[in-house]
């Protein structure tokens, strides 16, 4: 079930254009990664992009991590030399991956679109043929030196 | 068992100001927090500083967390629109509280010296009084979009 998120706070996210994203495996060992993603108010969805990798979409330490352990955490801030400036969005969430032309075609399409328009870097890439992320928050926390 | 890291890593680690650290609780579910800190080489420190919190430090959710599971994960990169231009360091190792005045008093001295040298910001913050964090790495990554 979607949580409600503050104005503010969804205006921070879709200002931003990278978090770092926080996953864990099976046993508990956490691993981290900067992630493009798009935020449509309820949920987060980030692509699996065509960079060479040496590894296919699906053994990618994030997918793998998410498909045994959905809980998933985000963060998204600036580093400011002035530390009463730094801000920055948490968020916790379930985590689950999207595959192309399987049960939600739409949503994936929808997404796939989404993370285009943010992102021109991802209009000449095969990203609606890949997996993707989409983040469910389950809690938002926005933090501020300032506060 | 320190591992073997190459120049160009260290460089790049001692270059930048932030890293984001992932944690993970007893039961697996991940956190996530920019970081400041100083490397010298063979590990990581990173204090707990003054700001206001409504926690105490001992409270604070990367400090429960790698007192239950010191298996951590922590990436620096620089976000760039031009995505071959990305670079991180991903480094994944073993964490551990050491407090003031206690077993380490030489270990924690100087990695608050080695803080304030990096950080003006902690020059006039009491974090010698505080518990820091070390991180002995296990795996460095170093990945750059051009190669």
């Amino acid at each position: 079930m979607a949580i409600e998120i503050e104005e503010r706070v969804i205006e921070f996210i879709n200002a931003h254009r990278v978090a770092r994203l926080a996953t864990a495996d099976a046993v508990g060992r956490p691993a981290v990664i900067p992630m493009c993603y798009v935020f449509d108010g309820i949920s987060f969805y980030s692509a699996i992009d065509q960079k060479p990798k040496r590894v296919a979409a699906n053994e990618l330490q994030r997918i793998r991590n998410i498909r045994v352990n959905p809980d998933v955490a985000l963060i998204i801030d600036d580093y400011s030399e002035d530390w009463s400036q730094l801000v920055y969005v948490l968020v916790h969430g379930a985590a689950k991956i999207i595959e192309p032309n399987q049960s939600m075609p739409v949503e994936h399409a929808t997404a796939v679109a989404a993370l285009r328009l943010k992102y021109e870097q991802y209009r000449s890439m095969a990203i609606d043929q890949n997996p993707l992320i989409k983040i469910l928050p389950n809690r938002v926390r926005f933090w501020s030196g300032v506060s």
